[in-house]
């Protein structure tokens, strides 16, 4: 198995750049959103990058997809593999196929018919393992070393971190004018890239991350001073239920990020409604936490133009009836 | 009572190009959205232009504010009246609210308290009425009598065709080179002021109009050759219970409209759902009949490039509940 993780761990702004790049062929650049009706009841004025209309759905295409092409072209022909039940996993079989080269996913055996589904419709091997009784990080490796294929980490790598980086990269570039950036935070990809990005191109903007308050291990991290392990959290976000933030993304986050803050289950549940039926865009509940923070006041009141990613829009069906 | 219906009863090109300049303060430049997985489908490459993001979810607004804006100010500083419990109704509300002049909605006693409450909320004055024992027409000439108002039309007036027109006018500024433009139908100003613009502009595209199968009477007006009225539909596509074509606007299908085709129920719901879960957009009945026309295959396959309008996307809560 081709070992990655000794890659040089700093990511900069030259990375996210040339990461930009190399994903456009697969990523979309997705659009930026405003609406009346959020900014009267919120009291600023939001900029919503929409990566729920991001291809697969969520922001994770771009971490994916700068892995894929950066690695070695002798590993990348063996293969890859990523255990997820969720956006990674699905981005994963995206830039693999795109890239005609083999994916396995190592899925638990209750995950969601159509998310497993959607995985083997981009032509990915699935490996199903029993989530209460086997450890899929083992099955991972066991799966990658039998295959000698690579481990795509979802999100503690320098390359996945300059690809998720791309998202405030271009929210900055179509918006330049920003007063701060709210970024949901699982393991911390998506917000320590984008918060790399943002401050290049403007040094002066504010940036906030966004936990479930049941689903805090960022919040904590941030309160110790150092990276806190949480119990596995049970948040409906259920791509922010990480239970500790990543070693690279940590300290990335400490340098950048001003304030994580916390929304509950309710104020997460009444944000994904209000982005429906007010603002007619499905996001997940994991995508909507940075509206969340901006609907219900949970920022400083002073910001005005605040640049909010909505991070993804996978809701199944049965998920959506709950709401 | 000022008379509106004696104005000039044509509609050209030059109205509609006067309508957009005119609107420009009001109704929002809506995005035009593209969809792999919806392309995948469909065999075809559509182009949606979104007027589910329009202010006040719907394209309605063009048409309502293009009235008031046309109006003599005289007429205009006496407020205006309109009897609907949908989208022209919210559309009338917000225009009146923003040019600061008076507005009286019948509505039934029965509708929708979300709606009632989002009419009210725009400053509107409401008027109930029991919509099995009393005539909303009646009672909006009532009002627009007692108050010397004008009573704003939902689709059969030129001022109304040409402020709707401005969605076909702006869809092909956005994607000049499409084949074909594909609307929704209930009493058609959507669909016949947009054939005008696009017909000017593009005199080669084929234009095609969707109805609800339980609300087909524009399709068989177009059989008959003359206008048909059928009794009051049921569908899910509310806001297509039309059971006439408008005096005005059925000479201008007649010219412009190629066909109309018909959807059934269960493909609107599945388009619906489609929309929703795939694409992440929320989009009412009434507005995804024309991408359940392509979905389902009711185009000539030959089609390219086809513009697809998405002309609302005000669903309550109880109804998506339903879905």
């Amino acid at each position: 198995m081709p070992d990655t993780e000794t890659k040089a761990t700093e990511v900069t702004f030259e990375d996210i750049r040339g990461a930009a790049e190399r994903i456009r062929p697969i990523a979309q650049r997705t659009p930026v959103m405003t609406s009346h009706s959020f900014n009267a009841e919120s009291g600023a004025e939001a900029f919503f990058k929409c990566e729920n209309l991001q291809k697969g759905g969520a922001f994770k295409i771009r971490g994916a997809s700068n892995f894929l092409l950066s690695m070695p072209k002798d590993d990348l022909v063996r293969g890859v593999v990523a255990y997820s039940s969720g956006n990674h996993a699905q981005a994963v079989a995206i830039a693999a196929q795109t890239l005609g080269v083999p994916a396995t996913l190592a899925m638990p055996e209750d995950a969601p018919r159509s998310k497993v589904d959607a995985t083997r419709a981009r032509g990915a091997r699935i490996v199903t393992y029993n989530r209460f009784t086997e450890d899929r990080v083992a099955i991972g490796k066991r799966v990658a070393a039998e295959t000698n294929a690579t481990i795509v980490p979802p999100f503690d790598h320098p390359w996945t971190i300059a690809g998720a980086g791309t998202t405030g990269l271009e929210l900055l570039e179509q918006v330049p004018d920003l007063d701060a950036l709210v970024v949901p935070v699982g393991g911390g990809g998506l917000l320590s890239g984008s918060s790399i990005a943002a401050k290049h191109l403007r040094p002066e903007i504010r940036i906030f991350g966004v936990e479930p308050a049941d689903g805090n291990d960022t919040y904590l991290s941030f309160a110790a001073g150092k990276r806190v392990e949480i119990p596995a959290p049970q948040t409906i976000a259920d791509g922010l239920r990480s239970q500790m933030p990543g070693k690279l993304t940590f300290p990335i986050l400490r340098r950048n990020v001003e304030q994580i803050v916390l929304v509950s289950e309710d104020e997460i549940r009444a944000t994904v409604r209000f982005l429906l039926l007010r603002m007619k865009i499905l996001v997940e509940p994991s995508g909507a936490v940075s509206a969340a923070a901006l609907l219900f006041k949970k920022l400083p009141p002073s910001l005005r133009r605040v640049g909010v990613v909505l991070s993804g829009g996978n809701v199944d069906y049965e998920q959506l009836a709950r709401f």
